[in-house]
């Protein structure tokens, strides 16, 4: 836990430099736009300690599996996203010395990442050994309106001397990552060059293009080794001069000679394009990035930074929450919402989230179900429906290797299972109780598809799309499930449920649950009158359904083992649960949490104690599915056994909490990750963010505090409470069916308002109730 | 499956040249003394595909342990045993052409391993692109009676002609293992050097000093990098002259010109000594291998041979298996005995059994449980009691280290954890499932402590050094099992057994026995008579121990949850097994078998199919404590659900299979293991024979088909029957409390032979007898 930013509603504010902070400022401080991101690296060089983080969405190098012992099934290599051209770079030279704030004494050190304009400053002053003092201000962003452009300007005052300073901005790609082993490095050069553009204005531009070294893998997969081109644009106040151009190997700067004047400024505007091989053909990638820059450097960076701010107007007019009373609370909703809108906007249905997002390496930047069970309903709540839908189709859009990948496992006929972590549809995982068993992923990629067509009442969505995916992963469960003689039911033996603190266990409760929900949800949208018994024959999947294998569906779904605990209406988490020693997490001595930093693997699995509660998480899922006194009966069973080692547990949990009205006890868990990242409780925030979590975060307030649900027959339920204690009020809006209702919730009640021109129909505190156009209610 | 190999009584014979089975053939003809080993390379060069291994016992390498996930409790190293100086190599080169059987017309290639002299002799004649023609005898042994000593002798015939050729003995430590990375080496040169030794006759030696590459882990775990310095002198008939010595980065050969004359042989001797820094401080080494190679030389290479001949005739003398009827079962049975008794002699209770011997490095030349459970009862009964003793000082001196494991795995007051793999004591396994979870390994060690006893009547073995290890065995044991409030009995979750298609499953019935078996036998061997409360003070272990303790033992022993199928007698191989489909093997398709090569592991472990069955394992291990319709319904009900998919099976199974008096199922499954290697059942004996299955053979024939067992109160058993369709006659030899018994069963019975000059008494087919000292008796 560390605690040195400031509070404030819309800023994140750094206000001294500690050098034991500067790799954590690097994640908190990120920048992305969907497409790129960056760790808030300095712009001059930097000889600290620092992770240096420049991703591209979709980009990603072919790592080779190693394991200890090969198991059937792996697969032969995981993509990750790599740290790429650093393109923010611009290394300041003062009279022969390099300005490097490892090496000089820095005062009025300030950084600010302002949430409301997506912008990163960094202000400071430096004395360099020979006394020569510079204040230096630097702003930059990552253009949301143009997504291959970002903008740099970084201005030096000398302060005590006037004489000569250098400054060049470059781009470089010869990086490497964080976990390379010796130094390896993942990409070559393909070409630097700089150019003149001929426009109105004639327009310097220096190009850098990389590609990612040619691994067999490249050659064994048919998989390309991805480009990048970053192609730059300086423009130095006063100083026309024409730049000194410095190559080397993946490297091209500019170096301008300045005759500084004590007290005045020098202003240096890098304005950059990246273009990825994933969006132009790599032959065609300098002429794309040249004339991106070209472009915009004609457009100026004051007009840049204007488009800039008018799509994040309109992102934070949409998904704000608005928090009064509790500036810690509404600062951290807002930084978990800015990161998750930087990190996905909806526009590319080939990328998808990353549990770090732009902001680190860890776990290579692959999808996992996080995207489905925690993500979506974000996405689906505050953006156009295009955007959830684009999160559907990339699992569409990966259907068939889904596919390949349960024939790999032995799976026939079109059943599919999706990886457990990918980027381009290829498993990127390899143990084998989770690549192999944490099949529930499968459940959530089902459900996500019937929350956005209940949400979005898109069910032409359904029939084009969504029935492929739904008929290859019930055609999984029915196969996964076998028929126990013993329990006269059918069981799915040998899986890790959420909870991964349980492996290889039978009859996880979540699993079984939701693989019956999806055969039966299946089975429903074939042979309802809505939906036709064939889809679409142009989908990606085998797609003929027989009766009888609609009714074997049906079969299993009715059959499924689902076990409670006898004597109480607690669900049986899994196979043997009730065999571990009855504790709970007031037994662990403080000294040895968290668990998995203290105790050997063996130890955890065997003791009763829940990363993250299945039973709970299942609950929350399918809350219409129980009474409140059972959902009620199954938290205050597992919630005292479960240490939320996982950052998307606690947020779960405060939802379900919150539903059976334990008031204290879902603050409480909101807490655990609304600050997460800000307060490092983990400290791990040097690593990157949990992006994903942050979403839990906004769920916990949202479908938790507000208790936001749709019914099964798709209306919107609000049932509201404030935390009174901690809060004076909240309020959020909603996209719901092309209507905007925003819910605020103060002492006085909730009021909900009607953003729209046509009236709609909620249940607000369990009552039906009719909002007229524009209008608002009370309760 | 390849059968290339004639059969014969007692040699191995190869009589052709097939460049594919040169590796096959490296790891059948392989020679070892339990110091060393060698696979048998080829003296000239090779280019064709090969696998060079030159191991020396307890010299390995400590290898960075590489996973995808850390896990809590993983060591950081593994060591391996790893292919060492290369001794054997002589260069051969015919007026200016290198002899290379892989770039010549071979003819007359014969290969034969003569197993009751333990050597290996190889003959061919090679045409030279030139249409030069040599032949070539080669011949080596590795001595059995001073285990430092090796030797060679190497006659070239010129065959169609008279002129140059020239020879070069070397010892080359310039070599890689199979299994590094990019060629990475894992030796450095400490020296190399021609020296005169004076003696009764100047001998001229070539020596060779490799020391293992220190690591990081040589430092942060302070374990010294092993060194090993080659000695060789050469003699040459007839050509006295001083050879020209090449020296290179860890090399030095010693180079003869010969005017070589057409018909006349010219006869190479090499005599090498190889010391290892196990035995010789390393400034002594290069000194100790000179002068234990002027030594030898000075002996000369008949005298050698002799002395090694002499060793060998002993170990045959009371471990031979006669089978008269079936060569190819008494090639395969000799073939099994030769093996075992090259890898281990039971001399130096530092070294062990590696699955793989000397003959591969798979497995890393490692301790497994094999050792105690498969190999252990071999040495015990046809070696003196120090040799199976020294199997369990092994263990005893490693008990510190066990101790460490189990606290690292957060086992207190002195629990130890045997690592599932080891050489030094040191966890060399990192697979959560196996190492931590594999526990019942600990059980045969305890196991193999009363086996010992029970066999020997070596009590002071219990309290010198028995109780060390079974305190610390039942202090784990103790604390592993908790009490589960639901079934009201003592339960171990979260187990692999001896099976390991199944993982981290609850109440395996194997590992609950042997758990129970353990606390059981250390309480009654701590409080019985003979043995004290306090076992000897100087023992490793921490030793006290309190009635409390051992009453805790005792109610943990007897509340253990051991399971049996209702409405049967068939014990519960674990938790959720009856949840399984009910399959036979005889249902998974042909092409789908070995299932292991073919499913994936998920597919594996939810399937009701067994690698090897704990049940049987069991009612092995455990014989006495079950009515033998018990053990039959157990036996009917899990062989036909097991694929014996490891090489120690199969064995077990039978020795099962002639306790119930199945004689067909008995002699096939014998079948499977007899001949694994010398038929290379499953493809894979390039990569090095099967030592520790090879002791399974052995037991199914004197522990299955002759019935031989202990009674608990230690007396001998023997119940032999004559697999009649297919032998003729069957004999071995065991040592049993001094004596040494032979059983002989032919058509006309079972002929006991007393060879002691005591009286005997045992059971021989279930009625005691009595037979006088050089007597015998026919039942």
């Amino acid at each position: 836990m560390k605690q040195y930013l400031k509070i404030d509603p819309w800023c994140i504010i750094d206000s001294g430099f500690d050098p034991e902070n500067v790799e954590s400022s690097e994640s908190i401080f990120s920048l992305g736009n969907g497409k790129m991101g960056q760790r808030a690296n300095f712009e001059e060089r930097y000889s600290g300690k620092s992770m240096q983080g420049s991703y591209f969405a979709g980009i990603f190098y072919p790592d080779k599996t190693r394991v200890g012992w090969w198991k059937n099934g792996y697969p032969k290599y995981f993509g990750k996203m790599i740290n790429s051209v650093n393109w923010t770079g611009i290394d300041v030279n003062v009279d022969g010395e390099s300005l490097d704030l490892a090496k000089c004494k820095v005062s009025n050190f300030r950084r600010v990442l302002d949430m409301k304009e997506a912008t990163l400053s960094r202000s400071f002053t430096a004395e360099l050994t020979s006394g020569k003092q510079v204040s230096v201000e630097a702003f930059r962003f990552i253009s949301a309106s143009d997504t291959r452009i970002a903008a740099l300007r970084y201005k030096i005052t000398p302060l005590n001397f006037s004489g000569p300073i250098t400054v060049t901005p470059y781009l470089d790609g010869d990086v490497v990552n964080k976990d390379s082993n010796y130094g390896e490095q993942f990409w070559e050069e393909v070409g630097t060059e700089r150019v003149v553009v001929a426009g109105g204005e004639d327009i310097g531009v220096s190009f850098l293009h990389v590609r990612i070294k040619k691994t067999p893998i490249h050659e064994e997969s048919g998989i390309d080794a991805h480009e990048v081109c970053s192609a730059m644009s300086v423009r130095i106040d006063g100083t026309p001069s024409t730049p000194q151009v410095g190559r080397r190997r993946s490297y091209i700067g500019e170096t301008y000679g300045i005759d500084a004047i004590e007290g005045r400024p020098v202003v240096v505007e890098k304005i950059v394009a990246n273009v990825t091989s994933l969006d132009v053909e790599p032959s065609q990638l300098t002429g794309a990035a040249q004339s991106a820059v070209a472009q915009a450097s004609t457009l100026g960076f004051d007009r840049l930074f204007e488009d800039h701010k008018a799509v994040w107007a309109a992102k934070w007019e949409m998904s704000d929450v608005v928090i009064d009373g509790d500036d810690a609370a509404q600062q951290a909703i807002r930084f978990n919402i800015f990161h998750l809108n930087q990190t996905y906007t909806g526009e590319d249905a080939r990328l998808n989230i990353g549990p770090k997002g732009f902001t680190g390496e860890k776990y290579g930047g692959g999808t996992y179900w996080d995207t489905e069970a925690f993500c979506f309903p974000f996405y689906l709540c505050t953006s156009d429906p295009e955007v959830a839908r684009n999160l559907l189709i990339y699992r569409h859009r990966q259907l068939g290797k889904a596919i390949e990948n349960g024939a790999k496992l032995g799976f026939k006929d079109g059943a599919a299972l999706y990886p457990m972590v990918t980027i381009n549809g290829e498993e990127c995982h390899n143990e084998w109780e989770i690549t192999f068993e944490e099949i529930h992923r499968n459940g959530a990629i089902a459900y996500a598809i019937y929350n956005y067509v209940r949400h979005t009442g898109d069910t032409e969505y359904l029939t084009e799309y969504g029935l492929d995916v739904l008929i290859a992963l019930s055609r999984f469960w029915a196969q996964r499930s076998t028929y126990s003689q013993d329990k006269k039911k059918w069981v799915i033996l040998g899986v890790t449920g959420p909870n991964e603190y349980e492996n290889n266990v039978s009859n996880n409760w979540y699993t079984n649950y939701i693989a019956a929900w999806t055969l039966r949800y299946t089975a429903e949208a074939l042979t309802s009158g809505s939906g036709p018994l064939t889809p679409n024959p142009g989908g990606t999947g085998p797609t003929r359904v027989s009766e009888a294998e609609i009714s074997k569906w049906r079969e299993i779904a009715k059959g499924m083992y689902l076990a409670t605990i006898p004597g109480t209406e607690v669900k049986l988490q899994n196979d043997g649960f009730l065999d571990k020693e009855m504790l709970t997490v007031d037994d662990i001595p403080a000294n040895e949490r968290p668990i998995n930093q203290h105790w050997s693997w063996d130890r955890i699995l065997r003791s009763i104690f829940i990363k993250q509660s299945d039973v709970i998480q299942g609950m929350y899922v399918f809350m219409d599915d129980f009474p409140v006194d059972v959902v009620r009966a199954n938290f205050e069973y597992y919630e005292p056994k479960t240490v939320h080692e996982s950052s998307l547990s606690a947020s779960i949990h405060s939802v379900v909490a919150s539903h059976i009205g334990d008031v204290d006890k879902a603050y409480e868990l909101y807490l655990r990750t609304a600050r997460l990242d800000l307060d490092d409780y983990n400290n791990e925030v040097h690593e990157g963010l949990h992006i994903t979590s942050m979403a839990g975060t906004w769920l916990a307030i949202v479908e938790g505090f507000a208790r936001k649900r749709v019914t099964p027959d798709g209306t919107l339920r609000i049932a509201p409470y404030l935390p009174r204690q901690h809060w004076k009020r909240y309020a959020f809006k909603i996209k719901y069916r092309g209507c905007v209702i925003e819910t605020d919730v103060s002492e006085r009640g909730c009021l909900i308002r009607n953003h729209s021109d046509t009236a709609i129909e909620l249940y607000i505190d369990g009552v039906l109730r009719q909002i007229g156009p524009r209008e608002e209610y009370l309760s």
